[in-house]
């Protein structure tokens, strides 16, 4: 038996098709009446301290976000293996945000929007892509597809991850010791990393320090997608401030939605957006978590699933 | 003997560059001592209305500009081949412009800056990409660059041309017949074609108003980064302003520089560039030329030349 136990969503819409879509596999929401040491598998979004009580026979938890980190903070989380979603068509909203990001201030967006308030008519040629490196943190699923969308449009590109990654076309830094010379080339630094305790706060005024300065007019710029918890936002509003950075867009906040006395809103280069550069999607997502458990009970192993000591 | 008759540009530079690159091929400039009868090309951007007297002897005209609509209406323009400028590096930089304005609409970057400018936090998901119909108006050299750098975005590809042009992953219209069909499945217009009589003022109200209507939030858009000709800015505002355009990304003018008193400085969805989306390089364009010459010199034809009857 499935438990469905999200927060947030439309949780009676995806009961309704995952039911549908499992059927005669049993689906049952909270209010339901059913016995907790029936449910094998419990589907959870934001789960309340009591999602997992009872849940004596539970096989595995399946999540609904990508990202990890606030599941793996439950108080109460059982041992069961952690399914993450993985989904092509969150991969691909995901790279539009950040290659419309990217782009957008390559082409100096800022400077320009500035000009055209003042009726400046003022020609400046923004550097070619190739002369401009965007740097990527984090290499899972999003950071390569970012760089799979970036890499044609002819921008030099680097990464840094963990351990070591390999992409053609892309030079690899990883680890602490790769941390500033990645930074000391990156130009368009954007945030793809998972939520861990390694990786929280790691955009803060050191870090935007060390970027490169001089091919960018007005300064290095970046561009978070990943989580609040990665970034200090005191920081990013002193380093707008005083040029270290140039520009930031955000589409993540240390608190959500960012309240309303946030000094981010009105900072003229920061561009806020309301955590929409992604959704996962209700069509794929019900594709995947009905194939997960039909394998799974058919005995087949469950596919990515979360390290619990690695963090995502 | 190669004449140089370049205004608005850094035209010792050209020459000094040129005469290096062509040595011992003499290069001359306007104020330098030369008889007329000697000069074999003539590589011109904006000439004066005299700048072709006295060449009896002209083997062809070098234009620095991609586009050669203003070359062709001087009125004492010779008969001899005019070989225009096509460059890899100017492609990348339009295809840069192109891309980045395309993609932050298609992030509903308008409505989202509104948003933060009210400290409004109103999740909304922009369409996938592939969702998304991205429309290239001319499919030369710069028009196929940036359907090559949209295609791996993954958006939805179409194009419209004066003759038909097949390229894979695009769905291709052409000619009078084929505009209307064209622009009924149309997200985002993108102009890239020459400028002839046939293309002059085609970005008015009555083409805005048969785009497709109700897949981005605000309306459809347009992109112009060919020439100020191919628009009415009066349509353009009263479009704006009325909705049957969501926003308009602008980078050329019917008068450059853009006057003062142009309602579009101050349209908050109008997005106004100085002409910068692409500039003509030094240094690909001295390579580019000094071949030019160095070939026909030793017998070869000339490449890129225009067609003047077509117009580009």
């Amino acid at each position: 038996m499935l438990l469905l136990h999200l927060s947030d969503v439309d949780e009676a819409s995806w009961g309704t098709r995952l039911a549908e879509a499992l059927a005669p596999y049993p689906v049952v929401r909270r209010g339901d009446a059913y016995d907790p040491a029936d449910i094998r598998y419990i589907f959870v979004w934001k789960p309340k301290p009591e999602a997992f009580d009872g849940l004596s026979n539970l096989k595995a938890v399946l999540s609904l976000g990508a990202g990890v980190d606030a599941l793996l903070r439950h108080p109460n989380l059982p041992d069961a293996p952690i399914v993450r979603f993985v989904d092509d068509d969150l991969s691909q909203r995901m790279s539009d945000y950040v290659v419309a990001h990217v782009t957008m201030h390559h082409r100096l967006y800022t400077r320009f929007r500035a000009d055209q308030k003042a009726k400046r008519w003022s020609q400046l040629y923004p550097p070619a892509a190739g002369q401009t490196t965007v740097g990527i943190m984090g290499m899972g699923v999003l950071g390569q597809d970012a760089a799979k969308r970036l890499l044609p449009l002819g921008f030099t590109l680097r990464s840094w991850s963990r351990t070591p990654k390999q992409m053609d076309g892309i030079e690899g830094f990883s680890g602490d010791a790769g941390f500033e010379p990645f930074l000391s080339g990156t130009d368009i630094l954007v945030n793809l990393l998972p939520l861990t305790p390694d990786t929280a706060g790691i955009l803060n005024y050191q870090t935007f320090g060390k970027l490169r300065r001089g091919v960018l007019d007005g300064g290095p710029v970046i561009v978070n997608a990943a989580r609040g918890g990665h970034q200090s936002e005191a920081d990013i509003a002193r380093a707008l401030g005083d040029g270290t950075l140039g520009a930031a867009s955000l589409d993540v906040f240390q608190v959500e939605p960012l309240p309303q006395d946030s000094p981010l809103w009105a900072i003229e280069n920061c561009y806020v957006t309301p955590h929409i550069a992604a959704i996962s999607s209700e069509r794929t997502g019900v594709v995947y978590f009905s194939s997960i458990i039909k394998n799974h009970e058919a005995g087949k192993p469950l596919i990515n699933v979360v390290d619990r000591a690695r963090g995502y």
